[in-house]
């Protein structure tokens, strides 16, 4: 690890350890300097992101704190140092490689969708059983699920993003992890069984949707 | 059944109190049990489960105690039984009217998604400021985003589900809450602002991506 790599924010060149609560909320900040950034925005103080966020001042200050960034005494942070080391924090500037299994729908739009590129995430393949979404029609190449072992020997993807139906998740994962992928995305709402050494990160829309439903007046 | 078990369904159609991390582990075990009826599994027992969602077995009991269904001793509970529960419970059933503000590749893809369909939500119509995207080539209109107010009076949509680019969030936020909608499913980082009586739901899945890279190796 070399500590001159911008991504590194402490001089020992390890990275902070940051709370996932603190994580979580880190996009909300940064989504607002990039905003106020792009604004002409120099400075911003904790207590006027707490207004605009609907977070603790106090709450603010501390997850900032997790940063190599100072705020000053009546002047706030600067803006577009935050912005700097919340992308540093958060890795958005490192490059990510992935490649999605599962080309339907989601899988497609996730291809498709620039704001994962911004935030570092490159999906340079995708793989499907059906030989009708094979090729290149996306910006991506599209091959056969069964080859995945082979082309990751050549393509080194860190991460898979794990879209097929949730019927085949598990084995769709299993073969991701037998083909050396040590992190699975998985937007299916099956629970995929741990590995060691393999980082699963589960984001299911439909549970989201139970908890909106739940919130919501019958 | 016991009628007056505090998380039962009563018979006055209210429906139980379910904490929200259950609410967040039941579309696994609902995505398990209907593999298993699928399959012509006719019963499952907690330890099975446990087995193969990789959560405790202690957990999931208490976690199905919330439902209106109870498991035999040695026999375990009724797969199809449970299934319906489930599905009730998760109010995944009932059917609930939405409409896509933003209609960009994500908003696009959601538009197409089966699997939001199945749990319940039916989206009836799409909205953006793009005129290129006005019309009916997706399988459900586009209007533009200005006619939304008056739109929200023939439409009545329960849900809007947020999916433009992050800068303009809140506007739109806005607008569906003076349309009277009440329920906002965001997805984007902005943070948007409370509105008392509206319920808003997150599912950022920049910060989730942020979540992974966090648990990765560097």
């Amino acid at each position: 690890m070399n500590a001159l790599h911008p991504d590194n924010i402490t001089a020992g060149g390890q990275k902070p350890t940051v709370s996932e609560p603190t994580i979580q909320r880190m996009p909300w900040y940064l989504a607002h300097v990039s905003r106020l950034r792009r604004q002409g925005v120099e400075r911003v103080s904790t207590t006027q992101m707490a207004k605009e966020l609907n977070v603790d001042a106090s709450q603010i200050a501390k997850d900032l704190g997790a940063l190599n960034v100072r705020g000053k005494t009546r002047i706030g942070y600067d803006v577009a140092q935050l912005e700097d080391a919340l992308n540093a924090v958060l890795c958005f500037r490192r490059r990510h490689t992935a490649v999605m299994l599962g080309v339907g729908s989601l899988g497609a739009a996730l291809i498709s969708d620039k704001g994962l590129t911004r935030y570092g995430l490159d999906i340079i393949a995708g793989f499907d059983n059906d030989r009708n979404k094979l090729g290149a029609t996306l910006q991506t190449p599209v091959y056969h699920i069964d080859t995945l072992p082979q082309a990751a020997i050549r393509l080194k993807p860190e991460i898979a993003i794990i879209a097929v139906p949730h019927d085949v998740a598990q084995s769709v994962a299993d073969l991701a992890v037998a083909s050396g992928i040590k992190a699975l995305w998985n937007f299916t709402p099956h629970r995929l069984a741990q590995r060691p050494g393999v980082v699963i990160q589960d984001t299911s829309i439909y549970s989201h949707l139970a908890l909106m439903y739940n919130r919501m007046p019958q």
